[in-house]
């Protein structure tokens, strides 16, 4: 009991038009780690530094920007065989396919399948824990608060995924029903705002770990996000994207969702990126937080209360 | 699955001395609001501004100051009954006991017993949500991300014990075997480091909901922490606390343990309060911490990297 | 010496459409202290809390929103007849003129002139010193860090103001030839860089006290300024004005110039408001910053790297 | 006028016992940057990222660890002049002398005194301007609000001293009656509160360029103070003094003296260094700030409101 079932996101593949610039892009002004290269898939895997795991984010080299697709780590392989029956069962996905371990390094074998808003997931229940580098005898013996050397933007961790996707209620209902996650916050719209238009998802404390917007498209890519430690972390971020000239999409401020602190920003190939810290603690038996489809914009971007130009129409 | 079982520390009653001197603290200082009185008990109840249930913290009038018990919210009456039972079989605790619902305001039956180290505890599976005044049209539409009137420290939530107690292995053995926590941090001492003397369990992703430090007493009381947004609202903390003359035992400083950021205070009883903000995401695959005695400074006290005086000695 | 002459600015003259609704802006979000009213004149004067003098923002009725004029304190008496004498054989200015004792409040004889951006200066000497309120046994006795019972965004004092106007060249001329500023950075533009179009000039150790952009106008306003003690009091500033719907401009922000961190937003009369925080120490034998045109985006929002379109065309 | 006369301090030249360890300390823990060496008197010249001058820092290697002498930039080499014969002309001073160009690399004459208090004094109004870095083509164009490659805690720039001396009264009469400095703060005693116990003294908007306890001893030293930009730049500073095995001497704290947030730790010789943050804007008009006897706990460490036993006892 207490955390069980599906733990967090563990990991993300996004595909990148060139290797090198997104490597610079991801690695050495977001700050995230290298950890392994895959020559022959043209991958590149990388770790925020807090994370304990090989790995949580996946460059692949190709001739689209977007998503290939999310992974999620579970307790256990007991797990990962029930979840996987019980997603067959669902009859909510399709192409369910098992990838054999070792596809990504230090990787057990994944379970594979499409969301009805046509995005790619997977679960997993190993992957070799490399530390966080903050222990000084051994990861776990004594640790310092943060390690030495760190560079760039250097966020704790890979956090969540905003996708944009048709068939919201299908998603929805795999999550809550099938995944086991909680519905945190959600915007509602149409007549006696009875249609969910987005759904802010969340497996444990934190107020999302995936999030969907209904939109008439399949399987798009609209952020990923790393989670920073304070406010002021997220002006030094925007400090170093500025000098390295990165595209921000904007930012820094607050989003009434989640209460969170971000800036959103663009990698090399058009793929949106975001920093930010803060946000509640979430519980399942807290109420869910709705959003009015007046008040959109105020729920996206709290302080500018209203939407830019960007927000809908730019993802990959 | 995901979140499930014990969901979090839900209530702490504290014995005070008096009781107005104590509310003015926790009210006046401390900033949590006061919900509802128990004349006839002498009794207090009153909850952190982004708390959504009824109360959290209870103040009863006593000869002696100290720590009456602490409650956990379960997921579920199903949850409550199992645990009860679970607790019975696994034989490690006493005194077990149903209190009836409506002893304490809005809140259901509670299942009373006392653990190993001597320390109270309480599950239950109902208490009223009332709200955290965010929302501008019922509590959970377009909230604001944090209410107005907000007065003193003003902490988030109730966040966690420390306790002192003698049978260390058998609280842990409880909490982990039992009631499904995850040991996220443990302090070794004695031949080949094998005794534990602290654990830090978890039942969610926070890197504590409740500790325990071995020894020699029964049921004692280090402190009961509240939680804080930032850094800078553990000095603006400090600041309220200097200007009311409240005792501060030690801080503003960072813990090593949890990373969290830290002031130790007394009530007027004598009873330590913390205010802390930050700490890690904490997920059961992560690998326990382990502080070795001769770090114990280090662990407790970072930048100091030595106990003060009080640690050890001062608790109710 | 050290420091002498003119001081700081000591208050801002601000036309509003209405006194009522400034005076709930000001007063009760942006969180400035009413000290005086003046029903005649139709005026309500204010103040930040870490101002010792008696006012520092005047709100007056008109038919136009605006600036009425800004007010410098100076040292002394003596400074006040030298520097009215010197501003008269520059020939620089204006509509020079004496202003009796007693037409601000608590305040002496002002001398008044209009520089050749077109903008209405004054000087003076004398202003009651009300005091900051954190002392406990008067004003200067072991005072506390801050005052109790602040409300609103609660900015620590008026700080400068952003003024748009065509003869540049001779109010900077005036400004650091007469009256002793010095200018921290500038703005270039035309062949070979040679055209100055921004100038931000200091009495003493911030990087600006008052600011001028090159624009082909008269006696414009572009913003007052208030600051703040952190960033993180920025993020506060920006949720209460979220909360009040108050129209933000911009941000929370960097600016490249000063390294400040802004929010500009509106008064009910369109008037610009902005508070920030940060900024470095000037010293007048630091190098003057040089912006080219081509980076003046990155000069005013350093994390966008380019102007919004109110920057230019919305001033009062 | 404006800001003339003694400008800032602009060095400290402060014993070590040996040079190695502490460039360790100076360098690599607290992040000054290395600028010059002089092996023929060992030492070693170092400056705060911010500052424009060629150095502020001067280490030298001696038998006793202590301060040699504080330098203070004037405006010109006619203020110098000036000054150095104010000085003679006050009978305050001892042992009036000039020191050569060039005996501090990048620097002119400098002229060096004797003050009441016993500690010795500069003022010189040359040193070489090398910038801070910022500017992408020159220092002084387009600068980004930081440079890349900061290490260890980086502190802005050398912020002030904390001396103890004998003669009070001596002293505070030359800074004020001669160099121009004010009065911000007092710490008095005594029948009536009459003695002056310390004095808190700046030449410009800082609450503080330089400070002097009464204690019966000559020219000791108590801390030179390095500024941050933040409350969590404090944190960190303490952090990174931690995971050094630095030693702390007190904080992170308050000030109730100067508002100012603080970590004071001791470099290996057993001088004391400060880190600190915020403070408030001083004026000369501003009321002295009075803290009496029995709040000179609250005046130095806020939030204990008690001196720790260090304070008074360990100088060098």
């Amino acid at each position: 009991m207490a955390l069980t079932g599906v733990l967090r996101p563990g990991h993300v593949q996004i595909r990148v038009l060139e290797l090198e610039p997104a490597v610079k892009h991801y690695r050495d002004v977001l700050g995230l780690k290298e950890m392994a290269r895959d020559p022959k898939n043209k991958r590149v895997f990388l770790k925020g530094w807090d994370e304990h795991d090989h790995h949580s984010v996946v460059l692949r080299e190709a001739d689209e920007a977007g998503l290939d697709y999310m992974g999620w780590k579970v307790d256990s392989e007991a797990t990962l065989k029930k979840l996987a029956g019980d997603i067959d069962h669902s009859g909510l996905c399709q192409d369910l396919e098992w990838i054999p371990e070792g596809e990504h390094p230090e990787t057990g074998e994944r379970f594979r399948f499409t969301i009805p808003t046509g995005h790619v997931m997977e679960l997993y229940a190993y992957r070799k824990i490399v530390g966080n580098g903050c222990g000084t005898d051994g990861d776990d013996m004594n640790p310092e608060p943060w390690p030495e050397g760190l560079f760039g933007i250097a966020p704790h961790r890979f956090d969540h995924c905003l996708l944009y996707g048709d068939d919201l209620d299908g998603t929805v209902k795999l999550f809550t029903e099938v995944l086991g996650f909680g519905l945190a916050e959600q915007v509602t719209a149409g007549p006696e705002g009875k249609l969910m238009i987005g759904a802010f998802l969340t497996c444990a404390n934190k107020p999302h770990d995936v999030a969907f917007i209904r939109q008439p498209v399949k399987g798009k890519f609209h952020h990923a996000s790393f989670l920073l430690g304070s406010w002021e972390q997220v002006l030094r971020a925007g400090d170093i994207l500025s000098r390295h000239k990165t595209s921000i999409d904007i930012g820094p401020t607050r989003h009434g969702i989640t209460r969170g602190e971000t800036i959103y920003f663009f990698d090399p190939s058009g793929n949106r990126n975001e920093v930010f810290s803060g946000g509640y603690t979430y519980y399942p038996d807290k109420p869910v937080i709705t959003w009015t489809e007046a008040e959109l914009g105020t729920a996206i971007f709290y302080h500018d209360r209203k939407l830019n130009e960007a927000f809908l129409s730019v993802f990959t």
